[in-house]
């Protein structure tokens, strides 16, 4: 039985290959392993552009010219600096809860501050976004401070998105090679399709609710390990395998008993995951500098795992690597999905924004196999 | 151009039509207008049980037997009183925003005060989703309280859930027969199939986030007007037309501009919502009580839009009657919203538990229909 209508339907388990919208931003192919956003190859944007670039890019469709550049960074600088009630709130969270859930709470309670957070014309809901574009370094970075038992640090307006970010999460200001990778990672992280996160931003704002709703819906749905979670959950896996020769028996028992492993397959992706290549290359880059043996245990790790699933269309995602390149430039492990979170904050802000302007309730329907009824009613004292 | 495979599908606007998952606990006939929880219609659950058998029966499939009812209401009223640090977020956010997203705040923050937050077996969700359920009546009654400048109230461990949540949030106990009328309320809220609040806790939990993340994404989703907010603004509509000599002039201003008349319309009922016929018995019984204007209004406006509309299939939904009965028993406008979520939260507890036990990630796919590229990245000296 289902709901409504009896017209025949299947079930979507998951909603796998379901066309769920209509977006201008962003395409992902998965079978030739491509990432675009606007048009634009990834590729090139994390070779030429920057984040700010690739975040307007994102909202408006091309890519700024000079003055509306210099705009939308003043704009970015001008809302960076957190209110003092906000950084209360984080000191007060400190390290009780994980950093995903201090960030969920941290950009729900904005709304406070915000007497206009229930205003759903679209100039509002972007005038929102974009204030938590770019008050999203600050808070994740104040997290990390606070996290990690060290102060919190202002935004420095010379520096950038990324180098901002860098600066305020590990104290810090990134050399030029560091600041660029963190700009990548951000870049790369931007936007991915119809993901769970940006998914559940759509069905919040669906109903017509504010901003601050649909960016709190996709934090809490980032943080679960089967999207966001696993970058965290990966690196850990990879140091507790330890060293190269122990990956093979590890990894067996793992297989064996039918666990996932983090950082490996994707609903979309049955090839080599672009993201992951990019990262790739920056991890080993690391691995050179610093010589440790996490990345050779990676790579054997990645070795196994394709040698078993590549045929099945199993490879690493973008959060096999992500995490050790976090990990070397000084993030604690407990803020790796929270750096994904500062990156995806454009493509979630943008999808949300673009879905309201042609707005539909998302409301599907469950396939009922439960007792039919109509049940009768029995008084307590007769129930056995 | 869709993500992933070529596979031809069609665009599911708001997903209308797709099921999107199997579920045993309540199903919705949209074409008879009927509603059943777990087999039971709702009718004979407003008449003979109670909120406490109804939140169970939901969660575990039967009503309890003595035994059981007795230790899931003890349960319930151990986690009622909520810890010392809630209360002072709640007297902090104050009234300076809206009750639902002080509510989405505050669910997010109980994070903060649970150690085993982040630990995803169903064991420990169901623990998480039964002190949501028990404490949704202090949290919205605290919020009620403070939003109005009066003092916080504690419950009283000898009334009932309904009961207790008339008293925390306006200070007077229930006569016999409010506290039926808020028990009938919060029953027939409790829920109602794939809506979109209850879609958006299954998308979150479906990643393996918590339980904390799945409620606070669907209060989120509920605060929207095409959603749990109609029945603040169907009372305020109402209330603005004023006289029932107005409605016609007022209603056919509103049509015309093509604006959406709240607590009307409904993706799977095409008849009379069942629940809005029980709140329509309770606002006629208020009106009869306190005799004023609004209930003789809302019938008119009733009437002109069935004439106009019924065809369609857009008849009253369960938010034109509710406020007219909240209001009467003295809960304010804005806490409207905030009461369907203290109903709801037993089927949002209970669905994502059972969609968590075969879970499939959310992850459906956009088509694409923007610039195909790949464009050519153009340094900005050189954009015009
Ligand atoms: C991301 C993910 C949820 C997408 O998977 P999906 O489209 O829902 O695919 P399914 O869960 O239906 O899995 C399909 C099959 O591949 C297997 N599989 C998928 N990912 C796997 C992994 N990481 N490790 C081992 N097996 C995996 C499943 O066990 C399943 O096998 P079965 O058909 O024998 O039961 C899944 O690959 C996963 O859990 N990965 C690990 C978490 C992760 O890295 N997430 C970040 C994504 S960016
Ligand atoms: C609840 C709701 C979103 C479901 O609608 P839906 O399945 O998405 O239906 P659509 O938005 O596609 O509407 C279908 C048609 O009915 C009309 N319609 C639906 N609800 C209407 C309403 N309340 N007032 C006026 N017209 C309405 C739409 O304008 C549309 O007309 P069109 O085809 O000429 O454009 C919609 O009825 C609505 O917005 N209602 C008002 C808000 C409300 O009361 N929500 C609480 C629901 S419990």
């Amino acid at each position: 039985m289902n709901e409504g209508s009896e017209a025949k339907e299947e079930l979507r388990r998951g909603l796998e290959g379901v066309l769920a919208a209509e977006t201008r931003i962003g395409y992902v192919n998965g079978s030739d392993g491509k990432l675009f956003y606007r048009g634009y190859e990834i590729n090139s944007l994390v070779e030429q552009s920057n984040y700010e670039e690739v975040s307007y890019l994102l909202l408006y469709g091309h890519l700024p010219k000079r003055g509306e550049y210099e705009e939308y960074v003043k704009r970015l600088r001008e809302e960076m600096p957190l209110p003092d009630e906000v950084l209360s709130l984080i000191k007060n969270i400190g390290g009780r809860t994980h950093p995903m859930s201090a960030l969920r709470t941290v950009i729900s309670y904005l709304s406070v501050l915000d007497s206009m957070e229930s205003d759903s014309s679209t100039k509002n809901q972007e005038r929102i976004g974009i204030s938590l574009i770019a008050r999203m370094p600050s808070i994740v970075g104040a997290i990390h401070r606070v996290y990690s038992g060290k102060e919190i640090i202002k935004p420095d307006p010379e520096l950038g998105y990324a180098s901002n970010f860098f600066y305020m999460s590990t104290g810090a200001r990134p050399d030029p090679v560091e600041s660029k990778i963190m700009d990548t990672a951000l870049i790369i992280h931007a936007d991915h399709g119809m993901n769970a996160s940006t998914f559940s931003a759509l069905v919040t704002i669906s109903t017509m609710a504010d901003m601050y709703s649909a960016i709190t819906s996709a934090i809490g749905t980032l943080k679960g390990p089967l999207h966001g979670g696993a970058n965290e959950r990966a690196l850990k896996m990879i140091q507790s395998v330890g060293r190269p020769e122990n990956a093979e028996k590890v990894l067996k028992v793992m297989t064996d008993k039918g666990e996932r492993v983090m950082g490996f397959g994707h609903r979309v992706y049955k090839v080599y995951d672009p993201r992951a290549k990019i990262l790739k290359r920056y991890a080993e880059y690391f691995a050179e500098r610093k010589g440790n043996e996490t990345f050779k245990t990676a790579q054997i790790i990645e070795e196994l795992m394709i040698n078993k699933y590549g045929e099945r269309g199993i490879f690493p995602n973008v959060d096999f690597y992500s995490g050790m390149i976090y990990d070397a430039m000084g993030f604690r492990t407990e803020i790796f999905t929270p750096i994904f979170a500062t990156g995806r904050i454009s493509g979630w802000v943008a999808r949300a924004l673009e879905y309201s302007t042609e707005n539909r309730l998302f409301r599907p329907k469950a396939l009922y196999v439960g007792e039919k009824g109509p049940r009768k009613y029995i008084p307590i004292q007769d129930r056995d």
